[in-house]
């Protein structure tokens, strides 16, 4: 057999070439390194930790099938998604060959070059699967075995994962409604991995939501409590709130179109909700309720001390055609421009002075970093700047987070990193990439004469590891940095 | 005579000077720097290559009085167009004295530092002209003296510097209504250099283009039958663009003050129609029928091939009083802000999923490029990115659009570069400045362990010439790279 | 007593660690680094000057309360303004204790790590001051007497340090109704320090201001004449704008939270004037006023030669608890979208290739940097680009202002630095802060080829000194460049 290409994963990788900032970059990466994840935000799938046996199938299923970064990009060129194995909602015919599927991706995986995907992959490979071979057409059955053979020892469970990675602590994502039960499973099985759900509401709170009457009934068996009106619904919701707490979250999430915040009068909250009860209401009434209700979850937040973290300005679901045809989360969600000056206001204005409330805002609009963002978070004790999020959490990404938040907002109004993925096994090679990122960004200050050396020691380790846990309130975890 | 200042045309421009970064980028550079060049969108009048003995005339009518990038910073500075010899409207006196005009904008030649228009414009008169000196107020006469006599020769007919400039295929862009007759006369001279038309329909799809009464006229007769209706209309259109496909385009382009697109019923489109025939169409009548007509024109690429170029955001002729005067095309044109995700949604939703349409879209905002194209040119099968355009057709321009743009689309999604000129000689001083930065871009992955060489390697070349030629389907040109 | 950690303060700050970079940054800096300071547009308080015994008080009064810089970021932090002995509007109590607020704005210095603020203190603290500790909480008491023992000498007077800091002209910023006293008496005064005012008619212009009826008031007695309408209240502002031109003032200044302009009949303006005399003006009426009135001062403009500004996009007054217990400018301020092109047409559309008006813009959305006012400036005789403002006055900022700017516009229709400060001492911080970004910026078209040395050499000099003469009208003073 001939000899074929390696992987590249040099030691030095996105450190800045000149020697004396890459000397720097890496000597604050050394601090950082080994620190543990923390974990504050994702949608790895609780069930992964519930059952002490989950396996995680073929490499197809763990690392194509379930992540929109990649397939999406596949779609892109020409390839149906029935053709990679996406399940269709109707149940339809869809590639079942994982080979075949493999194959495909192996032969297209030069789309991804000088990509995230393309360099969180190519660390995933090597570092978790000890793949050495670059992925190509040619290499890909090998590395589909080496791939499969390391899935069916038991060092490739979740849980031993989970350690091996030094994951301090990982939040799910979890609607309202949900029961819980695998976050109860895990916490009765003595294991002793944290895991934490968070509270996200958008379901129940967005009165547009598809099949909004059917999660409201959702809401009301699972709170105990039948939800007729809106005073009954928001005691649903803080019962819910609470009992996440009692569950071990600490924050919750809430997503829409826009920032828009705006409080109702108590009769108009309830006029709004009756007549969406009543499959009545109408768009403007879902743009106001859902403007209306980020207000009231941030009254909650101070009341009950959970962490409220905001992501507006994803038109979901783009595509039609395949939304239909597969589902929500499929790569065709599309960001649009986001205001957060003039649309938040209102929520600041009440309860952004509280130092009770922690905000987190996140944007896929970058133009509002320096413009709207850093100056909020620079201003009003309640805001902090979450990591970049989505299509922003990348390299370039990154260095234009830093670029424009950190001169206005200061890096102690930001809260560290979050890996915000489906993909457990790509959770290393994300805070790798995030810790080599902030250590450059912060070397950059050093060379020149910007910080010293001594602050930015102090800097690395509160990007990496101390702004994160501070923030999400993981007080129970020892601090390690 | 003493010693005159020379122009810098240094060697190793553009490139970082990190020595790592420096070698790496010259060394792919030096795969591409000499590769034929692809030209699939740009402005030059084909009547240079109809005429074999076509003369450029004086090195003023050569290099400013067609260029708006440089008569506008000049005029930015007070000096009025009619100093400049541009031609009024009205045949009002300008200067003629082509010596005159070429001293003045010698003695602000200084007003270029740091500008595209600067770089390629020493690149131009020392490459194409062997002019050494460096252009000011001083050596202005000389200078023209220097071009002037180079002007005269034969080796400075257009054909002859097709060839020189090694130029593989060049297209031009025509009106709806143009017969083509350059194109055919080039064809029917047995001159082997490609020079294709671009089927560019603007001035009778948009019916509240001046004069777009006369433009319909003028497609009824062109196309041999006359327009009365919407369906007639259509049916010219048609008739037109399988003309130009004869004629050896590929592809058409479209431009729009925004990316609105919107499908009417034909019943509505006809309305709109009649209405514009009778002059009575109102201002939103005219936004519906181009946001209508995009879709249109999206359904026959899918039918005939023909690649489709969007070019919106230009706010055309900001200045009436330049407008007036001197016409279209005067440096008056200012960017505006553009939407792209919900403006496109109607054309994508129906067309975007089909791999038999290419949909290459520009911009002038570069807001778009992360949050808007970028996911867009990743998730949609018909859509591809198109090279910083216009004002962002610069080292930096094109910075930020590898920055912005690779890490979420790939750069598969995009296609190459064209020079998007009217001014013919400019062409090889504009692909080199874009060869060199996307190889001083790739090296810099290189150097930062994203990418290995080989990857490098392919990357330039598919930058500085294959995606072109791919995109815009020259499938009679021989691969030469 | 242990050795303390000392602040840095490197002499090659700022700039790129590229050997051959940083070495012609060096010595394009050494150019200018000398060069008397020009500061056109500022908010120091002329008092200083008019009383030549003038004392800055406690550091904490010198440094921290009146800059608003400092204590947002602190406030952020959920410190209370009221700790930090920001006086309230109701004479509430405030911390009194100045040593007490000084340590803990030194214990959370840390918060301005890698932020502007930080680094001009600290440069401010070890030129202007002698200190070389680094501050912090264990420093705090020794560098504050430090300061004190400073700002008790006879040498710490404003006047002398306006000679000891080499400021060749210090422009204030005063309202239309101000009678310029402290201006009259520091020109009676003999003393030779050049201070100018600069005419601001927002209170009187913008007919939504707080108080705007008063201030008309106090404009019939400032300028000796009733304002009963529109006609009078026009000649009102021509005869203050004599005055303040008389008083040597050679621009005016405007701010509005949009760049709206329209021209209004003298009917419409006369009917809006008086509707808000009685108190009934609409919020449409005050927008198009505003706009209105933005068109009569470029008016009056051409008529007498002040140069304009103009600084929309700042919503003021974010937080009304904020506002209502301590006042405007208190950090809580926040930049909003801003628009160039369509707004601002009917203003240039009329005066724009007026060579005798200079209108200076600036911007708190770098999106139309190279969108809007790049190509704006590149075109109309009048525009010219004021440095990064506010927020964006950072080395970021700079670098991301030079980026986008100069390739479309030169930087020959830009105007250089203002300092636009509150904070007297913090003036040679912030000049050499833009010197050496600007000598870095500079430095990196030398070395990547894009300009020669000697070009370059004319540009840092006019990007440190002379285009702010020159766009300002300092004729009086002589060029020392």
């Amino acid at each position: 057999m001939k000899k074929r290409p390696k992987s590249v994963l040099p030691d030095d990788r996105y450190f800045d070439p000149n020697p004396q900032h890459k000397k720097t970059a890496q000597h604050l990466y050394s601090l950082v390194a080994d620190l543990p994840l923390v974990c504050p935000h994702g949608h790895v799938d609780p069930r992964l930790f519930a059952d002490p046996d989950y396996s995680f199938g073929t490499p197809t299923e763990l690392l194509l099938i379930p992540d929109h970064y990649i397939f999406r990009m596949l779609y892109s060129q020409g390839i149906p998604l029935e053709k990679l194995g996406i399940p269709r909602r109707d149940g339809g015919q869809v590639e079942q060959d994982h080979r075949r599927i493999w194959q495909i991706f192996a032969e297209n995986f030069y789309l991804f070059r000088g990509t995230p995907t393309g360099t969180w992959l190519t660390h995933e490979l090597h570092s978790v699967f000890g793949v050495e071979d670059k992925l190509s057409g040619e290499s890909a059955q090998d590395i589909y075995d080496q791939i499969a053979a390391r899935l069916a020892s038991p060092e490739f469970r979740p849980r031993k994962l989970f350690e091996q990675f030094n994951i301090e602590v990982l939040c799910t994502t979890d609607a309202a409604t949900d029961p819980l039960d695998h976050h109860r499973a895990i916490r009765q099985s003595g294991w002793g991995g944290r895991i934490r759900p968070t509270f996200r509401p958008d379901a129940v709170v967005n009165i547009d939501t598809p099949n909004w009457r059917q999660n409201i009934e959702a809401l009301s068996e699972v709170s105990g409590s039948e939800v007729t009106n809106y005073r009954t619904f928001i005691r649903a919701l803080e019962n819910r709130r609470a009992y996440f707490k009692e569950m071990g979250a600490t924050a919750t999430d809430h997503a829409a179109l826009t920032a828009y915040t705006e409080e109702l009068s108590e009769r108009e909250a309830e006029a709004i909700f009756r007549r969406a009860l009543k499959g009545q209401a109408t768009t403007e009434d879902a743009i106001r309720f859902t403007g209306h209700m980020l207000m009231e979850n941030a009254r909650m937040s101070i009341e009950d001390g959970l962490v409220m973290q905001f992501h507006p300005g994803s038109y979901r679901n783009h595509n039609p055609l395949i939304f239909e045809r597969f589902g929500p989360d499929k790569g065709g969600d599309i960001p649009i421009r986001t205001e957060f000056t003039r649309n938040l206001r209102p929520l600041l204005n009440k309860y952004g002075h509280d130092p009770r409330l922690t905000l987190i805002l996140f944007t896929l609009d970058e133009t509002t970093y320096a413009r709207e963002l850093a100056p909020l978070a620079g201003h009003y004790p309640a805001v902090k700047l979450g990591p970049p999020w989505w299509f922003h959490d990348s390299l370039n990404g990154m260095k234009r987070y830093f670029d424009q938040v950190i001169e206005t907002a200061g890096l102690y109004n930001t809260v560290g990193f979050n890996d915000d993925t489906r993909a457990f096994p790509s959770i290393p090679a994300r805070h790798d990439l995030w810790r080599r990122a902030s250590a450059n960004w912060i070397a950059g200050l050093v060379v020149r004469g910007i910080v010293d050396l001594t602050d930015a020691e102090e800097m690395v380790q509160d990007a990496a590891y101390r702004l994160a846990k501070r923030a999400y309130k993981f007080h129970a975890e020892p601090d390690q940095a």
